[in-house]
This record gives C-alpha cells, structure tokens and sequence, in this order.
C-alpha cells in the first residue's frame, strides 16, 4: 500500500509508532516550510499530509492519545468536515475556551517528558518561546527529529523547477552591488554572516527567478554570506549553464542545497550571525559553529529588496500598465456578456481575465489566486473560488475581483469592486464611500520620514470607524519586484512593525469593508513611497498611486467626501483615461472615457 | 567644611575614592529614585549633587579619570553652562557622534572590569540591559553599592511629609475593593504577589494622598500584596491617628518603610512576583527569595488606577469646572491689565493664575509648574519660567500657558494659546488652526475597542503634516485623579505602547506646533474615554472633552476647517459659556460670552 493510500488514523498510527521509538511524548506539526514560506511546496505540506486539512494555516499537536488541528476562524467549517472521524479534535483559536498550543501540551504531559518537532519547519523565535514555555513545567524539547520525513514514505521530492536569469535590465543592480550592500548591513549589525533563507531574498539577491512555488517566482536555494563569502545553496539541475556561469562570474559559490548545514558547521568557532530569528528555521540556528553568536535583526536582503531602485520603479510602472490594459478589457468583456446574458461564473471570469493578462508582453504567471467574488463571497476575506463554491455572476450585487499577475518587470495585486446591479443601494454607496476613502486617505498622505507603517493605518480606517465599520486585515503590504506579491519587512496595519516606511518602498492600499451575507468592498491600489517636502520640521514623504484601472463611481455617494477627496478621485479617473487609452482600441477607449468621467 | 560646600570636582573625587575603596572602575547615576518617579524629593537627587547640572533629565557616568554627563536637545545650552570646569563632559544625546553610555564603559573599561550603580535608582529592566551589554566585553556589573550615600555626607533625610485621607467620597472605591481587584489581576497573571513601587500607585491603592514630592500629592511608601497579605511600607510619623485606623480596619498591615527589603526575603522560596520590570527597581528583584520568579507585567494598580470610576469621573468634572472659572477670570484680568498697560510678566501671570485657582473649592497645588511663555519661549517645548529668563508679556505676539491644579476630586491639565496683538498674522492663524483641527481630531475621534493609543496619533497630526509641520512630543497622557498630572499605562503617543485604550480613562489632548525663535501653539484638553455605538463589526468608544475654557478663535481660519470641525468648535464653545456663566458675575459672563461667538 502506497502512504498516500494510508488513511488518516493510519497515518497518526504510523507517526505515534515513531515517536514511541524515539521517546517522543508529543510532537507538532506546523504548517511551515524551511523557508517561511506563504506557499510550502508539496514535499512540505506535512501538516496537510498527517490531518487532511487542506486550509493555509493550522497547526497539529499529537500525543500517545489525542490529536489536535489549531486553527483560525477562517477555517472552522472546513476543518470541522475535514477532521470528521480522522481521532484529531478541532480546536478554534481565539475562542475563550480554547486552550493554547503550550498549555494544551503542559496538562497533557508531565515533568521530564519531551515535545519533537522538525527545526526546520519552525522559527528560530518559535523554537525558543516554545522551550521556555515548556521548561516551566520540566518538559524538554527536542527539534532534532524529522520523523514525518520517515513516516511519510512517498512523500514527494524537493521541487526541482528550472531556474532562469533575471536580466539586469529588469533587476536594475547586479549580484555584486548587491552583496556589497548586504555586506555593509552585515557589519553595520556587528555581524560577521548572515543566511538568506526566505526564498525571494535568495532570487532578488542572485538575480534569478524559478518555477518551484506556486504564484511566488522563486527557486529552492539558501545563501551565505559573510565577508569573504557568497555561497547559493542551490541544487545543480535547477541552474542553467547561462545561469551558471553568470553567477561564478559575480564571484557566487555554488554549493548543494542541502549542504548548508555541514558549510556552517565548518565556519569558524565564534563567529558572529546576523540573523532574522523570526523568520529563519530552527535548523540553521542549531547548525552553527561552536561559540556562534546569532544577533537577531531584519534579514539585509530583506530590507534592501523592498526599496525599489529606479529601474525596478520603472519596470513596476509598467506592468501595472499593461495590468491596466487587462483589467479594463475584461470588466468590458464582463459589462457586455451579461448584458448578453451570457453565463459568466467567479471561475470563468477570473480565467478571462488571465487571459487578457497572459496576452501582455513579459507575462509570467498570476501573482496569486484570484478573489473573484459575487455578493455574498465579497465578504469572506480570504475567499478564492473553486469548481465547489464558484457562482454565477448576476445583475443583482457587487463583484470584487482581487488579482495580479507576474512580468519579468514587475508584479501587480490590483481589487476593483463594480456593481452589477442597474441601480446600487444606499447602503452600497455608502459602504463604497467610506473604504474608498480609506484607499484616497492613503493615496494623499504627507508624513514624516522615519515613522512606522502602523501611525498611518487610520488614515485608511477614519472614513469606515466613523461609520462604526473596521475590517481586521492589513491596508498595506509591500509588493515584490517579480516576486511574492505579499512581502515585508514593512508594512501599514494596526499590529505592531517597527520597520520604518522609506522611499522606493512599493505597496498595496487596500482599506476595505465586508458585509457578511451580503457583499464584500475593496479598491486597491499600488503606491509608492516618494519624497516630498523638506521644512524646519523635518523631511516628509508621500505615497504616488500608480495602479491604473477606473474606479466605479457609480459606486460613489460624492455628499459623504471631502472636496480634496473629490479632485483626488477625478484626477485619478482622469489619468487612468490619458495612460490607458492609446494601448486601446477605439471602442474600448470610448467605453473607458465613459467609466471615467468626473463626478 | 559641609558637604554641600563641596565643589563638583570636589565631589567627583571624594566619589572616585570611594570607588577605587570599594573596587569599582566607573560608576553610573542617573536621575531617578526609588519609586521612578518623575519629580525625585531632594534626597535622592543624586545626578543633581555629583554633577551641580539641575536639568531634569540626565545621566552621569564617571570612571577614574573621566566624567560625562549624558542628556538631550532640551539641555545642552543648560548643561554646557552648568559642566563649566566641573571636570565633566558632556555627550549630547541623539547626535551621531555621541557614544551611548555603554559604549562609552566599554571603550574605557576593559574585561574584568567593574561598572557600579545603586540598584534603587536603577529599573530591573535597565540593570539587566546594563549587565547583558558589559557582559559582551567580560564587564561586570553591581547594583549593591549605594556608594553615593556615604560619600554625600550631609544629605537630606527621605520626605518625612504628612500623608492624609482621599475621602471615600471623592475615591468611589475602598481599598479592600482595590486590594481584591488587585488580587484578582495577580491571579489572572499566574502570579502570587506583586510590589507596588509607584509612588501613585501606592496612594491610589491605600486611599491616602501626601506632600512629598513637589506637584504630586504623594507619600512616600511602598506595598507588598499577595493572597494573604497587605502590607504597607511607611514611616509611622507619616501616618495621622485616623489614617491609620482606617487602613488597620481594612486590613492594612502597617511596616517601616525601609522594611520592604527584609520583608520580600523572608516570603517562600520560589514565589512568583508580578512586577513592572520597567518602572520598578532592581533592588527589590535583588530582595526577592531564592528562587522566585518574576513575571513581567504592568501593574494591576496602574492599570486599575487608569480606568476612571463613577465618583472620580464625577470630580473630575467638578475639576474641570472650577479650572474654566480660574481661567477664564485669569484671561479676563490678563487682557484688561494690559489694556491699561499694567506689567504683567510670564511668573506674576502664572501667579495671578495661581491665586484664581487657589480661591477654588478643594485646591490643594498646582499639578505641575505652569508653562506661561511669551512669544518665542512659547517653542521652547519644556519651557518654565524662572526668574532668570522671565519676560514682560507685550501685545505683539502669542501667549501660551499650560497649568493644571491639584484638587481633591481631581487634577487638571489645560494648555491655552491666545493672541496678546491685535492682529494675528495669516501664519499664525494658519498654525493655530492646523494645531487646533488635531485636537478636534482626537476629540470627535471614533474607533474599535481594543486598539492602541498610537493607532490615533495620525488624527492629531493629519492636519500639521499636511502643513509640512510636526511635534515630537506625545499628544495624550493619562492624568491621575488628584495624582500625578502624568501616569500610564497607557498614551496617544507615536512610540509603541501595547496598553489598550479603554472606557474611563481620563487623558491630556494636545497637539501643538513650534515655531523656533517665534512661538508655540497648543490647544490642550482634558478628554475621557466612553462607550460609543456596537455595531456588527464590534464595539467601538469615543471621547468626552470634558475642559472647559474658550478657544480664541481670533487665531482660526475658518477656511481652513471642515463643517464638521466647525460645528464641533462652535458646540465646545457654547458649551464652555453655558457650562461657566452661572459661577461668573455678570461682568466676567458678559466677557466670556463675547469669546465664546460661534465662528
């Protein structure tokens, strides 16, 4: 019998045999790949694989006799139906009652008993807070055993997609100039070496862009860097000889993926780690030399990969252009098939839009799975369609299309909400209203250089809390060049992230609002942090919109905004007319002047 | 030859002896005292007596043979004239140059070295910073030696003030109801006691108030709760027959102030402490028994202490009400002497302020020294007058006075900018009104319960950053009911404060811009947070402006302002005459009426 045949008893048979062999009392499963990944690749869904739940986030804890999936609201019902009869309970975060990971862990085991979990698959912070946390009650940890990896017997390979260059002309800095950069941050920290783990910091770090994640252009690789080092753990297969040889021409070292761990064994006793203890696996900390001194901050990589250079900014600007082109096709396309009554469904119409998307120059991919959502799907945040839940598209609500696409020069997330009823309600109006002034609130901020993400949030959020309404996600993400559409370090949203906003950062601006059981609103933007005035109190920076699709103003109720607000959204309209129109045709520039009028 | 007579190199020496005595190779004084208060009583002014700087906020370090002083923008000009051939250097904080202080110990020490401090003045916080920083370079660190205490030889004894009754009346609460309260937040804390160092604290919790520190009616004191246990640490000649009764009768335990230390020693081994590591010092983690454990958290007393009851709320509006009075009959005086060309300087005004405030029921002081600045003292952000730099108010520029009184059923804090030239320049408008629309910003603010204060900073500053202006001040502070002006735990601040805003508790609002070399401009008033609608996205508060003193609206550019802010300032405005005229003679309610015109 092939494993993936073995139910999912069998497989928690299976894996408590294992941990019963290796003096295991409890071991966890996280949802998580060695690269802190948003999107693990098949051969690290380990968590899918041992409970059946199939949701992005959870957690699974079994001991010699329970089992447990730790999950958010989002998924509930889903994992309700996708636990039934498999021994695992469902416990829902954030409800009262429900026991945390931890203390679940504290009353099911007793002093000197010992909680595994693959280092890999967890953060060196996690690693940490979890020892802590169990060392209160004497029980051990112990990250060393990788047992799912044995038990798992057709587990798939690691993935072996093709990496490609990512010609300057699009990545605007060479690999050197790069690494020169990380290694001044290196030194600036008082570090000696820091590892590239995320996989986006390793492509924009190398130039290169893959196939082995699944929206994301990346490839499965980590770096070493230091100050007279530059090593890409990549396997051979992955590399071109293009590829290959331009990068040993930059001075990288190329050695197998999975020698990270043995090269930085051998490094010298002592030596000094800058390494970004949240988002770095539990292995690599464990892999150090001797005497290692790991000194917790931002990846380098990191930060420098989200300020944009003017190459990048450029390439950015035009694939939202040609993003723009797309959009404004398919929600012409969408106006005159239902006009038609044609059937259109959240499925088929996502798929046209691709479509129009895959006919632009430097075309790659999606950036993610498009939200493409009719009425009441609106308002289930995370919500993609698929074959189960896909809906016909009516005349009778709103449709939020939420979706991107991937060139070579440059990555797009772009929501646009349009009524397909003749007539919006009130309420409608009123609900588009306020997040679009969310969205203009952050479009036309001026602040101070230096300031947190998080002190701009109410920007996005005044029009909606005065109106008693707050949606509970990010408004701002930053955006990767060809990369993951979600990256960081910074961010604007409520939470706590200390990484300052600076110029050349490229973000979304999505303030939002859900109506449950009836519709979901969202307008979102790209922007891009620019410098702006300079007074005696100090530089000040401001956001430029440069996404360019029509915002429908039928939508609008122009009584609840400002006059500044008003000339905002008119000046956009107007501008998304004059970039647009010359790459359509006649009609469908006459059909857009027409979406695009002044209010 | 007394002590006091000393000359600072004098004492630098005499402090330098008993260092090399006692095998310490620099010593650390910073400027705090037991209890981390903001005003330190005259025995613990220890930087004060090394240095002869009297600034209120500084740090000296002094090793065989250097001394330096470290402190901000506020004092250098203060403390460049006050080093003067002291033998002590100053580093002036936040330049790039300037070492940090342990940078400094660690250029001039070397490994095995000793860095000695008195852990009283010392957070326990700070002194783990401390030791984990000198540990990089094999430094210790000694928190046991008060030398400073020996070596000032005639130094004052501990404030041995008077403490007296807060009356249950102007309480609301009895100090059993606080003591359980209190319990009930160490149990939730996984904790068995907790040590109130606070100064505040410690008079909240025990319905007792004092004369110890300037500003603050506070006694000096400390208190140990547990399950079992409620001591109060503080000398007998501070407690009046009644007061004492009263508190044994609510099952107060009653010990020596200095008994804390063998108090905390003599409690179980492995006890858990609930304790603020921020705000408490690293003498009593130094007293705990073997084994204990502290748990870090804020305060239950401060926290409780924050969050307003009916009675307090009462009082503070009663405060409020006879602080308009006093205002409004200091404004009135103030613009008729002037009128009649009478002098009136930045301190007789604040005294004439003073003396209106003190014919009020329950005045007990001032709640801090009165900021009475003309013209450009008026950007001085700390500014206080003294004798020395005291100016003639004259009619061509603004005046701004921040004052607050100490009554029994409350404390207030008000911050007033008025013209004192007939014709205010369009600058000075514009200023006043972009300063003036942050505090309507806060004011008319609606947001979800849960938040943090910073998440609303931005609507005190919108309106200046578009300005291309900013103050680098916080904009609220929680205000103690007849306490201390300043008290936490929570803020509207740009820094990070994780504490929620919630339901009762009673801040400053003050958003402000200066003007170097010209003036400064603030509209500060006291707000409290209420309840405000539940809708299907949650709860969510607002707040109260509960000030009441006219706004000189000769300084607002109405074209400046929204319909909504406008029809806030014109309510506040009626308010404040409705609110006052019924306690003013006919003549004073005339004139208020006049200032209180809807714009």
């Amino acid at each position: 019998m092939k494993h993936s045949e073995l139910t999912v008893p069998q497989r928690l048979q299976a894996l408590r045999d294992e941990m019963k062999a290796q003096g295991l009392d409890a071991y966890i499963i996280p949802t998580s790949d060695p690269h802190m990944s948003e999107y693990p690749a098949s051969c690290w869904k380990y968590r899918k694989w041992i409970s059946g739940f199939t949701g992005s986030a959870g957690t699974v804890v079994v001991t010699a006799d329970k089992a447990g999936l730790w999950t958010d609201s989002r998924y509930f019902l889903q994992a309700e139906t996708q636990l039934a009869d498999t021994g695992i309970d469902l416990y829902r975060l954030m409800l009262p009652e429900t026991p945390s990971i931890t203390d679940f862990l504290k009353t099911e085991l007793k002093s000197g008993d010992t909680v595994g979990y693959n280092a890999l698959t967890y953060s060196i912070l996690d690693a940490e807070a979890l020892a802590a946390d169990m060392s209160k009650k004497g029980i051990k940890t112990d990250g060393s055993k990788a047992i799912l990896d044995k038990v798992w017997g057709d587990r798939p390979s690691i993935p072996e997609g093709k990496a490609f260059e990512m010609p300057l002309k699009y990545a605007g800095k060479s690999t050197p100039e790069k690494v020169e950069e990380i290694r001044k941050m290196i030194a600036n920290a008082d570090a000696e070496y820091t590892v590239l783990s995320a996989l986006d910091e390793v492509a924009w770090t190398f130039n290169l862009r893959g196939s082995d994640v699944t929206y994301n252009p990346v490839a499965v690789g980590y770096s070493l860097i230091g100050k007279d080092c530059v090593i890409l753990f990549m396997d051979d297969a992955k590399l071109p000889d293009d590829l290959r040889k331009r990068l040993e021409s930059d001075g990288v070292e190329i050695r197998r993926y999975d020698a990270l761990a043995e090269t930085l064994k051998s490094l010298p006793e002592n030596s000094k780690f800058l390494l970004d203890v949240a988002h770095t696996n539990a292995g690599i900390a464990e892999s150090l030399p001797k005497g290692a001194e790991i000194i917790p901050g931002i990846s380098p990589a990191n930060t420098l990969k989200s300020i944009k250079n003017e190459t990048e900014l450029k390439g950015f600007k035009s694939a939202v252009l040609k993003d723009g082109i797309a959009m404004t096709k398919y929600f012409k396309w969408l106006e005159e098939a239902m006009a038609k009554g044609e059937k259109v469904t959240e499925l088929s119409g996502a798929g046209k839009l691709r479509s129009y998307r895959a006919e632009q120059p430097l075309f790659l991919d999606e950036s993610f799975a498009p939200i493409s959502s009719y009425g009441p799907h609106g308002a289930v945040v995370h919500y993609t369609p698929t074959p189960e839940t896909d809906v016909e598209l009516h005349p009778d609500s709103l449709y939020l299309i939420d979706s991107g696409g991937q060139y070579l020069d440059g990555t797009t997330d772009i929501t646009r909400t349009i009524a397909l009823l003749p007539e919006p309600t009130e309420q409608m109006k009123s609900d588009f209203t306020a997040a679009l002034r969310g969205t203009i609130g952050i479009a036309m901020a001026r602040f101070p250089k230096g300031i947190r993400g998080c002190l701009l949030d109410a920007y996005a959020r005044h029009a909606l809390w005065d109106a008693g309404i707050n949606y509970l996600h990010g408004t701002c993400h930053g955006i990767g060049h060809c990369l993951n559409v979600h990256e960081g370090p910074q961010s604007i949203r409520m939470e706590e992230n200390p990484v300052k906003i600076e110029t050349g950062m490229v973000m979304s601006d999505e303030p939002a609002m859900y109506r449950a059981g009836e519709y979901g609103i969202r307008t979102e933007n790209m922007i891009v942090v620019k410098d702006d005035i300079k007074t005696q109190f100090g530089e000040f920076l401001a956001f430029d919109t440069i996404t360019l699709c029509y915002i429908d103003t039928r939508l609008v109720d122009k009584s609840q905004m400002t006059p500044k607000e008003i000339a905002w959204l008119n000046d956009y309209q107007e501008n998304v007319y004059a970039s647009l129109a010359p790459h359509l045709s006649e009609e469908e520039s006459a059909w857009l002047r027409n979406k695009t009028l002044p209010i």
